[in-house]
């Protein structure tokens, strides 16, 4: 299934810098990369150790290329387990091109997207879990996603999956051994132990579940909706969250109506925060289409910010903001509102504590912020985290980010609930052993121990040339 | 001079891609780099040898940053002549300054743009003329400027100022010892030696000084003006030479109002072709703002093609035609102008005979063409080629491209004079010396051999950091 050929690629990001890599893997990588490169002390690159580094340049028709440094990795001690060269030129992007297509003309052919990872998976240098995490590797832009994916490259998660499917394929042995025996009625597989098996595999199955909620959050942030009143400080507050000054500000009602969205990590949790034009009623037409997207933005949103402004807090108001999140809980009975009432530097603290009441009432939860004076804001980034169930990145437990992996457990989950099932209703072993066979399929799924073509091609296309 | 700090940057582009390098230099590169690094087989990597590869991770405080690739290069055989030690890590530009951040806080310094060449300068790895090479290699986008900077790298221009500097050199000090014996009258200098010398210094620095002007062409590329009425298809023409869509074509008249600059490598050289708005007589206001923008670019231009419509030459259109390349021909009496007719497929050869003999008698050069057709488009290249002197290239000459080696040449040119004239007027020894120390000097500014901080700090300024 491997290419015998010898592929090559740019595995440095394109563009201009002091030096690029160029990385060549295949039967042939040495052998072409000695076609090309002269060492400047006259050494034979096919003579030399693997992991060593030679100095000299890239002649090709007695035209000078470069001067270069080669690596060499001797298969099978390289990232792909086969040959490969690494040859790092001078960064002009005329240079990397001249070079490679040089490399071409010389037998070797351009890499497909993760090609190089592929090769790795094929040649079982990683499995396709930690194939995978390679590419959310480079994506990772921050703390949490990056911890994440380290872990599961270094094999992490698919050792807790690995563990398990051992242990089942143990049990799914015996199971088929008595169906080698079922005219003698004979157990060799211990049914109460097997019940223990099952209980624990569905207790990390579903523990690995549930940290998709997580994972996913790490991975694609939280969508925070804020809304309130025009004119209430909305962009004020998203600039003292965001730091910098990206939403436009202003004192006319009604400003903000195109939806600003940036993003904030708080503990390595991404918050996307999605500035809307409020909800209040209106005639202006320009202003009506911005109310539509407001409720669709909340729509999206995990959690709503109800921005008030603590000047406007008059009997009326107050019953209106009661309106208005009703409606928000109408349409949305699951999503948390938190209050926020902005310009509560000044506020009196009488004042604020009868708001405070006013809004248990209410059922609301309330933050005293002041946006200008950047007063409060630490609290509401607490509150936010506390929407998001982040023990079990504190306690570097395995999350799962990976939406394929993700469906492989609930399907293997279900397999295993359904042998269960069986066990406790006393199914005859040969249908239990189609089950367990089911729910190691999906187990194999992860690793790559089960897998085909098309699968392999979707995982590696997302992967950038070079890897 | 040299700071003994280590410096860190990252060698290979900014933006994710498969991997990045970041690169280390100084005394404790080793030890700092030491500092983080985890070998997967437990290496000290002070003990390692210089020019190999170790896997491992880089781990601070218990945490994993990342896989990674450390290369060791011991001092003085690496880049700067240091200690040097490259980290090749996943190319997350999250991950990428995590480590770095992490090496700085392990005492390295961040590098500043050129830093590691300027250390590979002073450590005597290169002279001033090769380090400068490096930059114009990176820079490089096309065959001539990298072949050149690639010879320059080689040390191609520094030996041939060096031969002379140190012939010169000889000369000096029998003309100094002269100075010591000067009571008795002696000459240990052969003067007619000498002036042989000279010839052959003023022969040589002639030849560098006017290569400069291939040389300048080699690095900025020669801008061409494409000018005539609207809708003969200059835009056509543009795309024909550049072979792709790239200006905007149409059927309206006058539809190319703004200048679209691109360019073509013909053989090595660039030509950077400016399509412009004709030089017609009009009244539009748009259209006239078109026209004084013509002459602007005609300016710049070193040549200018001026396209006809091979379809529309009447005897009215070809007497309007010599009136306006005479307006060019006035206002810039040395640019030459090259008549392109085009269209010219759908002509006899009678009548190209005829345009021919038409524009011969206007003193104008005739390349017929179709640039929908591309016909022609070679002869017109190599029309092109003609106003460059490509021969110190096609030889292989030292070709100077730096317009501080051009003012360090003409200088010293100046000084051998000088001392050609002092020789041949009998002037006194030490006064000759005198200009011969001053010519010398200037030799060394171009290899480095003379120097002061503020000219290191102007050329490796221009340095992409991490190089």
């Amino acid at each position: 299934m491997i290419s015998q050929e010898t592929i090559v690629a740019l595995a440095t990001p394109s563009g201009a810098g002091a030096i690029a890599v160029i990385r060549l893997s295949g039967k042939d990588a040495i052998h072409i990369a000695g076609s090309v490169f002269q060492s400047v002390s006259k050494k034979d690159l096919a003579q030399q150790k693997t992991h060593t580094i030679h100095l000299g340049h890239i002649v090709a028709d007695s035209k000078t290329y470069d001067q270069v440094l080669v690596s060499l990795f001797k298969g099978p001690n390289s990232y792909t387990g086969e040959n490969v060269v690494e040859i790092s030129c001078h960064g002009s992007t005329f240079i990397q091109q001249q070079i490679i297509q040089l490399l071409l003309r010389k037998g070797a052919k351009m890499a497909q997207a993760g090609e190089f990872t592929l090769r790795a998976f094929l040649n079982g240098k990683l499995d396709l879990s930690q194939a995978e995490a390679v590419a959310d590797l480079i994506a990772s832009d921050n703390e949490a996603s990056h911890q994440i994916a380290m872990q599961q490259m270094r094999g992490g998660f698919s050792n807790e999956i690995a563990k398990l499917r051992e242990e089942l394929l143990n049990f799914a042995s015996l199971i088929e051994l008595e169906l080698d025996f079922a005219e003698e009625d004979v157990e060799f597989a211990d049914r109460s132990a097997f019940n223990d098996l099952l209980s624990r595999i569905e207790f990390v199955l579903k523990r690995l579940i549930d940290s998709f909620a997580v994972g996913n959050v790490i991975k694609n942030g939280i969508p925070v909706a804020i809304v309130g009143e025009p004119n209430v400080g909305k962009s004020t507050l998203l600039n003292a969250l965001l730091n910098e000054e990206r939403a436009i500000v202003s004192d006319i009602a009604g400003t903000t109506r195109d939806t600003i969205e940036d993003e904030l990590v708080i503990e390595g949790i991404g918050f996307r925060f999605i500035d809307t034009a409020g909800i209040r009623e209106t005639k202006d037409v320009v202003e009506s289409i911005g109310i539509q997207k407001t409720f669709e933005k909340i729509e999206q949103a995990q959690v709503v910010l109800y921005l008030v402004d603590s000047l406007q807090l008059t009997v009326d108001s107050l019953k209106s903001l009661k309106v208005e999140t009703e409606k928000i809980k109408n349409m949305f009975p699951l999503k948390p509102i938190v209050v926020v009432a902005n310009k509560a530097d000044l506020l009196t603290e009488k004042e604020i504590t009868n708001l405070q009441e006013q809004l248990t009432t209410y059922n609301l939860q309330l933050i005293t912020i002041s946006a200008k004076q950047k007063l409060g804001i630490d609290t509401l980034k607490e509150t936010l985290l506390s929407f998001v169930n982040t023990g079990a990145l504190r306690n570097n437990e395995t999350i799962v980010t990976n939406t394929r992996h993700y469906d492989s457990l609930l399907k293997a989950l279900e397999e295993v609930q359904k042998v269960k099932w069986g066990l406790d209703s006393g199914i005859s072993s040969d249908l239990m052993a189609i089950d367990i066979r089911q729910a190691l399929f999906y187990f194999g799924e992860i690793t790559g121990e089960v897998t085909n073509d098309e699968l392999l091609g979707n995982i590696f296309a997302n992967f950038c040339i070079g890897k």
